[in-house]
């Protein structure tokens, strides 16, 4: 069973502070093997890839065979049905008309005093995307980095998978294929952020790194920040549904469901005004547990993590979530865009009962990367403006610089940096014809 | 003497490569000592706080004196002069003119399958500005970070600004009231990173943390990225000038020491196709060195850190600062807008031999605040935009789910998540008038 709770009991402040505090993930500490794996790496280049790729994937690579030819591609992705490769394209479509709005504007503009001023935002050249390997090796996944990067203009984008035991996913090549990837290496695990951020031999350094893996590819990714950027690091995933009572409980227990089955550590939250409702969505998620293909995940998120909150109104619903800054909120009352206008932290919204959470997993156009673990009080999801930077620009004239350069000036005196202050006034200097000492 | 390179040498390449590798940093290990410190503020709160102001700074606070009150702040602001502060609200002003123009648009349309989709910007909630004590206490700093903060809309905005043995700088308090700062407590250290992110009695912990610091606040910011966000982690600045030889040599020697005076690990580049004009900038430089206030540190990083690089051309200049990707750029040529387009990676352009780096540090209007150590290959400068966040939005419509349910359900099974394309099942079965068991 869930966790209870109404925000008119007594103890309601007290048990939605612990549900908040709630710690859902255990990550092993595995960053000093990450340290010596991050070493060998720069240190041996494709040799010790090659060798870590033996021993964690018992696959024999060598450096011509790193990355897989055009024609292992090609061979891989036709084992693909038209359904499933119609649905990826459509998918595609969708998400890159989505994430070509987001290419932001250029700017420059003159002022009052003469001084020109703006933006401008370029690419970053390369970018690396890892996909897990095995059962998470989703190619939703693949589409939702890779466009975003190939939208903003990324030369080079190369995918990190590992293959253990030489297993492919032909979708994953697909989608990587549709997506504009130029290269994808058969490499997993720490040794792949490591070459993708020194590079060897054979792999080619890149700028930034993105997409979702296990502890030792986290840690990898702590270390190797600076280096290069990398993406948010991202924890079990989240659901919380505010819904009145004129939905059908089976479709909310399917959608609370639909996060659950993720993953042991997911949490799928249910906020409404209506307790008979409640009581109704409680009963239809144990009878879906029971034929439910990954029940024994689902039900194990659900018991331990899983909750229902019964509010007095929706406004306080509303108010709880935005406490709770969920990666996903889905809006299941009569007037969802009113309700939107009352949730200030949340990763994604889905307004009204026509838009189950899955259908922004795959083909709603919007990003599923995400802010997880209360992160959406303060980040956003995964955009083309990760693979874009922004460089500012100034240019003064000489009006410009008699306008304003005395109050540079004087503020360089004051935080005691002469050379600055000078810099300023040898212009200033020159206007009057002069010259400083 | 700085180093002297020159691409037709034959041993350019190797030595640009070291030039680009070299270690100018080497950060203290601080990591457990500042793990103890956190672990002890969360542990204990003020009394933390307390104890370890006490020990650091030699400053004795009480609960009720960790922060500034209105009379302390009123009393400080009134030794500033008239002119110290009209050059402070200039310099505001004109930040907060050019970050205003940063605020990004919400989005809302409709596609042809009938989904509306968009996204939403919001403010952080709570955001907290760390403001070093003592010789890098920085007025112009704190305008930097807390205007964009408070252009983004962010409610309450904290500094930590440590007071060594009580000693206040006047600027930095007036800076932070023009800025519209709420609250400024007399902490530093690791101690006031772990405060503002865990809390204490007095202390309201934040969303997000940002502002330069030393190898301890450095750390503290990384342990605790992910329960707030951060900014960028500081490196040591930075200047690289591409110059013709129609320049005063003596206003480009000022403008790299001006990058010099801050940091013995500070790093000036002058690239230049003409060897006279070099020579001259070089000799330039030696005579500022002799009278400087701050020509130990300057010297030593012009010494150690300097380069002169001759090219064949401006264009090959600017294919060298892409390698570098450094935070300040000046142009100083004849059409320095045409050179700009030819730039792909700086934290910061400045245009023309009128625009001293220096007055983008305090007067021009971007922000000071811009990626170091090369990560301008991949990072912006603050900018509004890391004190908001994205919502998206996506609402189906039943002729909507028609439309592309199907492919959701398709892919949802392709990855084996059942719940996933379950909840999609369940409305395409309401469409057809039936429901699915």
């Amino acid at each position: 069973m869930p966790h209870f709770l109404a925000t008119t009991d007594a103890g309601f402040e007290a048990a939605f502070t612990a549900l908040l505090g709630m710690k859902r993930e255990d990550s092993p500490d595995v960053d000093s093997a990450v340290a010596a794996i991050i070493a060998d790496v720069r240190a041996r280049g494709d040799a010790a890839v090659i060798d870590l790729t033996a021993r964690f994937d018992r696959l024999a690579l060598t450096p011509e065979t790193l990355a897989f030819s055009p024609d292992e591609i090609a061979a891989e992705v036709a084992k693909v049905g038209p359904e499933d490769r119609a649905a990826l394209e459509l998918a595609a479509a969708r998400i890159r008309a989505y994430h070509e709005r987001q290419l932001p504007e250029n700017a420059l503009w003159q002022d009052a005093s003469g001084a020109t001023l703006g933006w401008r935002w370029t690419p970053v050249s390369a970018a690396g995307l890892y996909v897990p390997g095995g059962l998470a090796s989703y190619p939703s996944s693949v589409l939702m980095n890779a466009i975003p990067a190939k939208v903003a203009g990324v030369e080079r984008l190369a995918i990190a998978c590992p293959t253990p035991g030489g297993v492919v996913n032909p979708l994953v090549l697909l989608a990587a294929q549709i997506a504009g990837v130029d290269v994808i290496y058969r490499i997993g695990g720490a040794q792949a952020i490591a070459a993708l951020a020194y590079g060897t031999e054979s792999i080619a350094p890149v700028d930034k790194i993105t997409g979702p893996g296990n502890a030792f590819v986290a840690a990898a990714k702590r270390r190797v920040f600076g280096k290069v950027g990398i993406d948010m690091i991202a924890g079990p995933s989240e659901i919380l549904v505010i819904a009145d009572a004129d939905n059908d409980p089976d479709w909310i227990a399917l959608d609370l469901l639909s996060q659950a089955e993720h993953d042991e550590s997911a949490q799928s939250i249910l906020v409404t005004p209506d307790a008979a409702f409640a009581d109704a969505v409680v009963a239809a998620v144990e009878k879906r547990l029971k034929t439910l293909e990954r029940r024994a995940i689902a039900g194990a998120s659900w018991r331990d993590f899983g909750a229902v909150i019964l509010t007095r109104d929706l406004a306080e619903a509303a108010r709880l979530s935005n406490r709770v800054a969920p990666e996903h909120l889905e809006l299941c009352v009569a007037d969802p865009e009113a309700l939107a206008e009352q949730i200030t932290h949340a990763g994604a919204i889905f307004l009204g009962g026509w838009t189950p959470e899955a259908i922004g997993d795959y083909v709603g156009g919007p990003n599923h990367v995400l802010p997880t673990a209360r992160s959406a009080r303060f980040s956003s999801g995964l955009s083309v403006l990760d693979f874009l930077k922004r460089t500012t620009l100034a240019k003064m004239t000489p009006e410009a610089m008699a306008a304003i350069g005395p109050a540079a000036e004087r503020l360089a005196i004051s935080e005691s940096l002469e050379a600055h202050g000078l810099s300023v006034r040898a212009r200033l200097a020159r206007l009057n014809g002069g010259q400083i000492e």
